[in-house]
C-alpha cells in the first residue's frame, strides 16, 4: 500500500502524457450527445463515479444518476436509456454485477464506456468504449493510486467532451497535477491527526461540493485499514439528523475545499467547535479554516494543508496526505494494511 | 415519537383515500413524458427519494438520478433538463436548498413536483406540481409517519402512472397496507433485538434492493434517537471494503427481502455467521432467512417477522418494528427520544 501510495505522481503524469487517447474517447462521446448520464462503480471506484456526477452535472450541464445494479441483475430492470452515456469504473473491471448490467445498458441502447485499470477485461469487452488509466498493477487490496487515476482520467475525459473550455487556470493546473501531487503527498500534519485520533473506535469524515467524494474514499481507505467505524456525511446532510450522534468522543474530519463550498462549511464546523469535537481539517493552503474556530471554545484541532488548485482538480490532491493517515493509524493499531481481515482485491458481487 | 408512530396506519389509511387525487398527479407527469427522473431530498426524505429510484427505474423502465444540491447552490450548475421530471421531497417542504433548487430545475425545462406534508409551502409553490402526503401534523424531530406516507405517496404515484398495471396482487396489497402496517407494528421480536443491541456503540444495517432504503432509514433513526454510530451499506457496498470492520463487536441489522435479492443476501450472512457477528434479521414471515445459519456456529440471532407482501410495498413495513426498535433503544439508555441533541424539526441547509 505504502508503495502505491507513492506512486501516484508517476502514475499522474503516465495519463497526462496519454491524454489524446482520453480525447480520441470524448470525440466519440461528444458524438453520441447525451442526454443524461449513469455511472455504475462499487467500492473506491463509486467514490471517483460520485466525482464524475459532480463533474459532469456543474461543468456540462447533465443530469447524472448513480446506478443501482440490483435493478438489472436482481430486479430484471431494462430501462430506455437511448440519449444515455453509461460509464462503468472498475480497477479490476471483473465484478460480475457490473459486467452484466453494463452489457444490458448497451442492449437497452445507451453508449457504454468501461473506465478500469487493466488492458483487457470482461467489463473491456462488455463496452462499447474503453479508457484504461494506466496506474500500472495495483496489488494492495485498499486501492490507492487507481483511485486518483480514475479521478484524472475522468478529468481528462470531461475536459476534451467539453472542448478544453475549462479555461487556462484550470488547465494549467492539470499538466501540474504530478508535481502538486507530490507536495500534497509530502504535506505536513498526518502524523499530528494521527495522533488526535490515536484511541477513535469511530469518526465522521464530511465534505461538500467536490470535496465530498474525498470525504467518503477517506472513510472507505479508514475502515478498510484501521476497522474505525468510519462514517462520511455531505456537510449538509450530517445537519439532518447525523449531528444527533456527534459528540465529544467522536472526532472528525473535515475536507474544507476553497470557495463557497468551503465557506458553506463554516457554520457545521462552528456547532462542532461549540461540541468541542476533536476536529481534523484538510484545506488548500490557501484557507486556514482553522481561523474560523480558534476565538471561540473548540476541542483538539489539527489541520493537513494540501497545494490550492482549480476546485475540479482539487479531490485529485485531497486524497493523497489521507491514503497516508489511515496507513500510519493501521500501524499504530497493530494491523497490516496490506492484509485487511475478510477482504480480497477483487470483489465478486451479482 | 411514539404517538406517531402509531397513527402510521391510519395515515396510510387517509391516503389510500385520497389516491385519485394522486392519480391526477400522474397523469399530468405521463403527459409530460419524461426520459429520467431526478429526486431532491435530504435525511428521512432521502430514503424515500432512494425508493422512488428503484420503483421507477425497475417498473417504468426510466434512468433516475439522485440530486447533489450543491451542484446549484454552489457551483450554479443550469443543467439542461427539458425531458427529465425533477421530484423534490420534503416533509415540511421549507429547507432552502430545496426550494432554491427546485426553482432552478423548472427554469432550466424539468417538471417539477414536490411531495411534501404540508398544505402549502415555499417547495410547493416553486414546484409546478404538488403532492400532499396528508400525514398530519408531525412535531417529533425523527421522521417516522411522514416516511411511510412519502413510501406510499409515491408507490400510489408511479403505480397511476404506469397505468394501474402493478398486478392484481399488488394492488390487492397496496388496499390491505394499512392493515399489514397494524401488524407490522405489533411484530415479536423488537425488545429481543433492543437487548442484543443494549452495550452497541457501533452497529452496521444492511439490506439489498428495496430494502436498501429500510437499512438507510433505520441507521438515521437510531444515529438520532439513540446516538449510536450506525452506518448502512447495500448488502454488496458492504462487500467492498467495509467488511473489514466488521467483527464480533459490530453487532448487524439485515433487512432480508423476498425472493432473489433476499437470496442473494445469504452468503454476506454466512460470511458473517463466521465472524460470530451478532446479527438482526428483519424478514418477511414466509422467509426465516435464520434457518440459512442455524446449522453452522454463529453469533447472537434474532429474528423480526413482517407480513408477506409485495416486493415494491414491503419498505412501507419493514421500517416499522425498526422504528420502534429506534424507541426502546433510546429510553433503554437513558435518552429522550424525543429531545435529540443537536436537532431542530426543520433543518436548513443552503
Amino acid at each position: 500500500m505504502a508503495a502505491e501510495v507513492a506512486e501516484q505522481p508517476a502514475a499522474l503524469a503516465r495519463l497526462w502524457q496519454a491524454r489524446t487517447a482520453v480525447a480520441e474517447i470524448a470525440a466519440r462521446i461528444a458524438r453520441f450527445d447525451p442526454g443524461c448520464v449513469v455511472i455504475a462503480a462499487r467500492g473506491t471506484s463509486d467514490h471517483a463515479a460520485l466525482y464524475l456526477k459532480y463533474l459532469a452535472e456543474i461543468t456540462l450541464g447533465l443530469p447524472v444518476g448513480l446506478a443501482s445494479l440490483s435493478t438489472f441483475t436482481v430486479y430484471d430492470a431494462r430501462p430506455r436509456l437511448e440519449r444515455t452515456l453509461w460509464v462503468a469504473i472498475s480497477q479490476s473491471g471483473g465484478s460480475p454485477d457490473l459486467v452484466e448490467s453494463t452489457r444490458i445498458a448497451g442492449e437497452c441502447g445507451a453508449l457504454t464506456v468501461a473506465v478500469t485499470n487493466t488492458e483487457s477485461s470482461p467489463l473491456a469487452e462488455a463496452a462499447a468504449l474503453h479508457l484504461d488509466v494506466l496506474a500500472g498493477p495495483e496489488t494492495a487490496v485498499a486501492a490507492t493510486k487507481t483511485y486518483t487515476s480514475e479521478l484524472f482520467a475522468l478529468w481528462l475525459l470531461v475536459d476534451a467532451w467539453r472542448g478544453g473550455s475549462a479555461g487556462d487556470a484550470s488547465r494549467r493546473d492539470a499538466a501540474r497535477i504530478p508535481d502538486l501531487a507530490q507536495a500534497a503527498l509530502a504535506a505536513a500534519g498526518v502524523d499530528e491527526v494521527a495522533a488526535l485520533f490515536a484511541d477513535a473506535d469511530t469518526l465522521v469524515s464530511t465534505g461538500r461540493g467536490y470535496a465530498y467524494p474525498t470525504a467518503r474514499e477517506t472513510a472507505l481507505k479508514l475502515m478498510e485499514t484501521t476497522y474505525v467505524a468510519a462514517q462520511a456525511f455531505s456537510a449538509a446532510d450530517l445537519l439532518h439528523g447525523p449531528f444527533a450522534m456527534l459528540g465529544a468522543e467522536r472526532p472528525v474530519i473535515a475536507v474544507v475545499p476553497a470557495g463557497r463550498a468551503g465557506a458553506s462549511m463554516r457554520p457545521l464546523l462552528e456547532k462542532l467547535a461549540d461540541q468541542s469535537a476533536t476536529t481534523a481539517l484538510v484545506t488548500p493552503s490557501g484557507l486556514d479554516a482553522s481561523a474560523w474556530l480558534t476565538d471561540r471554545p473548540h476541542g483538539a484541532l489539527a489541520r493537513i494543508a494540501i497545494p490550492s488548485v482549480a476546485a475540479e482538480l482539487a479531490p485529485i490532491l485531497e486524497i493523497l496526505p489521507l491514503q497516508r493517515l489511515a496507513h500510519t493509524m493501521a500501524l499504530a493499531r497493530g494491523i497490516d494494511p496490506d492484509a485487511p481481515r475478510g477482504l480480497n482485491k477483487v470483489t465478486e458481487t451479482y
